[in-house]
This record gives C-alpha cells, sequence and structure tokens, in this order.
C-alpha cells in the first residue's frame, strides 16, 4: 500500500487486515501516540471539503504527525498564474511525507501520484473516486455485523450521482453472497455498470420503488442525499424517499441505518435518536479508518 | 466547568479561580508545556475573526495541545449542501476534544452544546456573546488594580452596540460597589437593560457628555470603536470622542486605558506610547486567559 | 541575525554561515527536530502565496515548532473594521515568538518590524522583496557549484519585473568575479539601476538576444516567468524565450537550469526529466533554507 487513489485498488484481504489495523489502534490510542512523529502531512484541498479535511488532519495529529495546509488550493497564488497540478504536486512533495488531496478532476490523484516523490492520498476526486469515504463505510457495516458475506444492503436515494453508493457497491462486490437493494425514483436509477459489476462477482441486485418493497430484517440501509445541483434539467423535481421513525418502525431492531452526510430532509432529526441511526458513529469511523491507513502508509518506514 | 457559553455563567469565585490559574500558567509556562498533550481542538470559524482563532489556537498549542481549524466555516461543502449547525457540530466532535465556535447567530453556542459530545467554547455568537473577550477585559482590570471591588469604569464610544461593553458591565456587577460612567452620543447610549442589570445588584451608573464629566481619578478607562457598519441610517455621522495625549493628560497617572481593539481613530496613535496604555497587553492576556479556560477544560481529565 | 526584511541585509560572510547551517541541519534532521520546542510562529498572508506559507510552515513543524496561520489576512475581521498593519502586528506578536509576514506594500516588513515585539520575516512585500526566495535561488547555486566567485550565470525572461532576478543580481555581487547574462526582450531588460549595482561591486553584465549568445559553458541559466499580469499595456504580446531539449542541447553538461516557480510554458516539460534541471529541487531547498533561518532566530535564545 502506497498511493491511495481508488478503493478498486483494494482486495478483499487488504480490507479486513485495514480494519483490523485500525481497531488495534482505536483500542490502544494512547500506543500510537507518537507513530508518526516527525512526519509532516500536506492537505491540499482545491475544494472546500472541511470535513474530510478536519478528520484527516485529526488522524495525522492523533497518531502524532504535523500538517501543513490549504483548503483553498484553486487560488494558489501559482495555479493562478497558471502552474500544472504536476508541478504544484512536485514541488508540495519537496516539503512533506504525503499529501492529502482534494481536486475537482476525475483523473487528478493519478496525476499527481505519477509525478509524487511521496504517497499521494485520494481525498476525492470530483465525480469520480473518494476512496476513504467507501472505506469507512464499509468498516462501519463490518464493525456493527461483525462479517460482510451475505448481507442484505438496501441503497437508497440518489443512486444515479452518489459518488458513495458507487463505490460501496463495487466493495461488497468483493464478499461473497451479497443482495443489494436499490430504491429510487426512475431517473435517480443505479447505473447499469454498476449492477453488473455487482453480479459478475456474485451478486444481486434487486431494484425497489417502496421501503416496503424491502425486506423488513434488512441488514444495512444506506441512505444518500439527492445531488440536485448536478441535475442537468433544473426543473426536475424528485421527491425524497423520507426515512422517519414510521419507516423505521417498519424494519428490524437489527437493521442499521447509515448516509455519508451531510444529510438535508431525506432522514428525519426524530430519527436520530434510535439505536440503529449510525450515521454520525459512522462519521466518526472515518477518522479511525484515516489514522489506519495514515499508519500503514507512513508508521512504519524508517525515519525520512 | 464544561461548555463556555456566556460570560453570565461565571460566579465571582469561579473567575477569581480562573484568574489566578491564569496567573500561575503564565508564570510557570514550562511546567503547563505538555498539560493538554494528546488533545485536539477545532476551531470553526463562520466569520472570519481571525485574531480570536489566532489567539486561541495560540493557547491550545501553548499548553501542548493540536488544533484542527477553518477560517471559513460558512463555505465548508456540507454547509452548503444544507446541513444544519447540530449536525456540523455532531459530526466534527467526533473528531476532537474540543470545539471552539464563532458563528453569526445568537443561539449559535447554546445550539452547538446541546448537541456536542465535546465541550464547545463560544468564541463569538453575532451580536450575542463573546465571554472570552469579557473574560479578558476583566482579568486585565484585576491583574493591574489588584482587586475589582469599588472600582470607578468609565465606558466610552458605541454603548449601544458594543458587545463588548455589555458584557463588560454584566461582569463587573457581579464584584460590590462599582461605579460605572458611560460617556457616548445620545444614539449610541447604554440600553437600559444593562444599567438595571448593574443597579440591581449594587452598582451605579452615571451617563456622561464629555470626558471632563468622568473624575480625573478614575480608575479604568474602556474605550471602544463605533460600529458604523450597525447603524441602521447609514447617513447617521457620529463624531467620536477621541482619547488624545490631551486627554490622557486630565486623567490620574493610575488611571489606565483599556480598548478591546480593533481600534481606528478614538484612540489617537501618540497614546500608545503612554504608560497608562494597556490594550495590547490587554490583548496579549487573551492568550493567557483561553489558556486557563482551556486547561480547566481539558487539561485535568483523563486521556481520552 | 533578528529580522528578516531584505537581501540586502547579509554580508557574504553571512551567507555562507547560513549556507553551513543549512547543510548542517539537512544532514541531521532527528537532531533537530526539538530545535523549535516551544516556540509558536504566525504566518500572516495578506496575499495567498500558499507555496511560500506551506514552506515556512514544513520548516517550522520540522524542527519541532507550532503554527498559527491566516492565508487570508487581507479579510481579517480587525482588518476589515480599519485597523492598521501595525496594531495588527503589536497583538498577534503577543501570541507568538515570530511572524512570518506577507503583504502586499513594499514597506509592509519594516513597518511590522519597528513595532514588533517579536522577530518579522518578510515572505514577500509586494513587488518589493522577497528575501528567503533569494537566500534558496543563491544556497542552490553554492550547493551544485561549490563555489560562487567567478561564475557566469544566464538570467532569462522578465528581468524588468521580476523581482527574484533583482535580488539574485544583489547577491552575486557579493561575490568576485561575477557575470551575469542578461537575455531579455528589450521591454523587459533589466533596469539599469541592477547593472551598475553589479558593476560597482566588481561584476559584468552581459545583455544577450538569444540563447546561442550566452557561452556554451555557462555555469547556471536561472529563467523566470513573464509577469504579463504586471503590464500595463495589456496588448503587448512578448513571445517567450522556451527552454527546450533543442535549447539543452546547446549547453554544458555542468550547466545547471533553475526557476523560481511556478513556471508556464517557458521550460518545456520534456526539459524536466534532464539532471541538469534542477528547479524542483531548488524549490525544496527553500525549505531547508528556512529552517536555517529559522534556526538562527529561535533555536538558540532562552526559552521565552
Amino acid at each position: 500500500m502506497y498511493h491511495i487513489l481508488s478503493c478498486e485498488q483494494f482486495s478483499r484481504a487488504e480490507l479486513e487486515e485495514l480494519f483490523n489495523l485500525t481497531d488495534e489502534i482505536r483500542n490502544n490510542l494512547p500506543a500510537y501516540r507518537t507513530a508518526l512523529a516527525g512526519k509532516l502531512v500536506a492537505t491540499i484541498f482545491y475544494e472546500p471539503s472541511t470535513r474530510t479535511r478536519l478528520s484527516f488532519e485529526a488522524a495525522v495529529q492523533r497518531l502524532g504527525g504535523c500538517i501543513v495546509s490549504t483548503e483553498n488550493a484553486k487560488e494558489m497564488s501559482s495555479v493562478i498564474k497558471g502552474e500544472s497540478l504536476p508541478d504544484t504536486i512536485r514541488v508540495i512533495a519537496g516539503y512533506c511525507d504525503a499529501i492529502i488531496l482534494r481536486h475537482p478532476d476525475v483523473n487528478s490523484a493519478r496525476e499527481a501520484a505519477a509525478v509524487s516523490a511521496v504517497p499521494i492520498i485520494n481525498g476525492g476526486s470530483g465525480s469520480g473516486e473518494h476512496p476513504t469515504q467507501a472505506l469507512l463505510d464499509v468498516y462501519t457495516i463490518h464493525k456493527h455485523k461483525g462479517a460482510i458475506d451475505g448481507l442484505t444492503v438496501g441503497i437508497m436515494g440518489d443512486l444515479l450521482f452518489g459518488r458513495t453508493v458507487h463505490s460501496l457497491v463495487k466493495l461488497l462486490a468483493l464478499y461473497e453472497n451479497i443482495t443489494v437493494y436499490g430504491l429510487s425514483h426512475d431517473v435517480l436509477s443505479l447505473p447499469e455498470e454498476y449492477v453488473s459489476y455487482l453480479e459478475k462477482r456474485g451478486g444481486r441486485y434487486i431494484p425497489c420503488r417502496s421501503f416496503w418493497e424491502m425486506p423488513q430484517d434488512i441488514d444495512v440501509l444506506y441512505h444518500t442525499r439527492t445531488q440536485t445541483e448536478r441535475f442537468q434539467n433544473s426543473d426536475l423535481q424528485v421527491e425524497e424517499f423520507v426515512v422517519d421513525r414510521q419507516v423505521m418502525s417498519y424494519f428490524s431492531p437489527d437493521t442499521i441505518l447509515l448516509h455519508p452526510l451531510p444529510r438535508r430532509h431525506e432522514i428525519s432529526a426524530e430519527v436520530d435518536a434510535d439505536k440503529r441511526a449510525l450515521y454520525f458513529q459512522q462519521s466518526h469511523n472515518g477518522m479511525y479508518v484515516r489514522m489506519g491507513l495514515l499508519y500503514n502508509i507512513l508508521g512504519k518506514g524508517a525515519e525520512k
């Protein structure tokens, strides 16, 4: 493991290893407090994804590393003066031991990795990948369900533009006997490529039109925000599938409810108190998964 | 002491304890250099109050803690996508051990505290509270006058919109035999609620129309900037009460001159060299008072 | 050495001492990892020069110091409210042990130094000085050529507005028997004051109109970006002198190629693989030179 560019780079064994390491760190925080001592990580964000940035910066510092940061890289004077992304990366790689990059271009992380003298961690590349989000989603499922083989997972909301559900489907496909239920409006249904990706690896995909078409004892509900900002037809009105107390009462006490956040109205505030609502824990897990990744990348090597 | 939301939450005894702790830390900095080791504090600023932020971040780090920071939280992608303040706080609280929040809404700090898993420190809530500013003001008076009971204090400038004078009056009211002189134009005079707050607690309030109506041996002069940006009638012209060398010559050698800064023209630059002009020391004191607060909140508990 | 305001403040002996210290630190990084322990440095940038800021912040932290930072100081609320630079500096100096200042005004660094209780390091003062850039340029030449006396140096591109070539010429003038070749269009030629500055100190200046007028065995080529944003006549079209593989083939195997970056098209990407192309190493060197400076200023004194 060197660059972290895509959730597709992980094998099932690597995922399990990462999740074990994450739990090991989480359960022994004081033992890892200087694991990255002397390491400096740059967070270079061309888009203001404050939460991903704060989570990574917390992870680095909780392991004893240091941070240099820009939350508005697209206004860097060098960028305004016409510098290419590879040049920017080459320069910043000279100051630090790893770069966490958020950039609107789908190929940005790969382009950066091609020239960087230090590891690149993709903190979100436009409408493409956001691998650490996918990892924390699967980690959360793994943590609460114990295992992933054989699970039934409902994905809901914006299955067309939702980057996180696409990555989730790809990672779930690493496991055996997975059944995914997809609840969305027709115009926002899961693209065929993800359906076939899952089916080729032995999973099943079952589209639904209401909560009640999903089994009551479904293991995981994964809701997402409708990304209206990506609609080409801005007049398109899509009624949200809202998870409220009534919907939750339909499902089993063992069904867990996840959401990558931010949410708007698709999960009612009244659901927050439900013990099955794990989206804030899920977000919190993100810091620990990132600690696991960072430890893997920077914590074992010799001092620079 | 857990959340720091309002200057009204402090008793006189708590103030004295905080001031003693502040002096103890200040006089023994090396002994406190690792007091917050392993603690991570988030500074989440929806308004660019760089100075308050830098002062807090200096305080945390001088105690050995770490920082994650955003100086432009209102452009956080989660906020733009419609996330509520409580959701944002719940997420960020999962990464850190305390949150310092600056937000334009008067109720923001209380709203955050209601959902946060970690202490909230109000770094300024709109036109409402800015409790650490009030604390550093009273600390400065206490430090230079030895005690606060019986003091005469002139508050000047914008007594209508000046959040800092309102908080100062409330904290002074905790002490005995306080006399406050209020120098302002009629349209910017101290709201009646603060006058009665003081009087109900045994203090006196005496409005003035010129420096010369204040006693020459007044203990403290506290000047403020006229907040013209808050005038509803933008044509309103208000001549400032300018403290210059001549004004300072009227007052006693023991009168101290404070100002929350930034100043514009209401204190002439020629006054800066006067030993009674303590506004830069006052600002400097802010870092130490914040160290005291942070130590109280984060420095004594068990390791997370 | 206290404030770092101008490249002109350095004697030749001080440069050599700084370069030796830089190499000493660079070759013994672990020994210097706590050299600035307990020191807090503020980076106050009124212009978004992310790279200079990141490089300084990396330098401070690699020496064990801490950082408080603003990348957008001109939107500080205090500045918007009309605070003067000296007041801002006086306040921030109360929080930290040194201030790195980037500001658009030519006199900003001197103005700050006049009132600051802590050292000011000029991180770029408008079209005026950027002393640490000049130091890293000369350090890079010194490192790769072993000595600077007697060198031939080609400066190219925008010699009129190029702040970095002006500072380079001034520092080179400290050495003996220097020959500078200046390649630029007529409208962008080196101002007479720098030519005479060099000649008064025993150097020679030879203007050129093509690469082929420079000697093939020239020691150093220093290219710069044409700062079209500073042209008063925006219709002015200036064809760049482009260094490509063909141009590099004209020069000796010992000629080194530098550039302060960012570059646009004036150095072709195909040149990056040439071993003589040292601009990314040059940029990397900047962090180490800044470590040397910071150690000089903050690393030896008593604890604050």
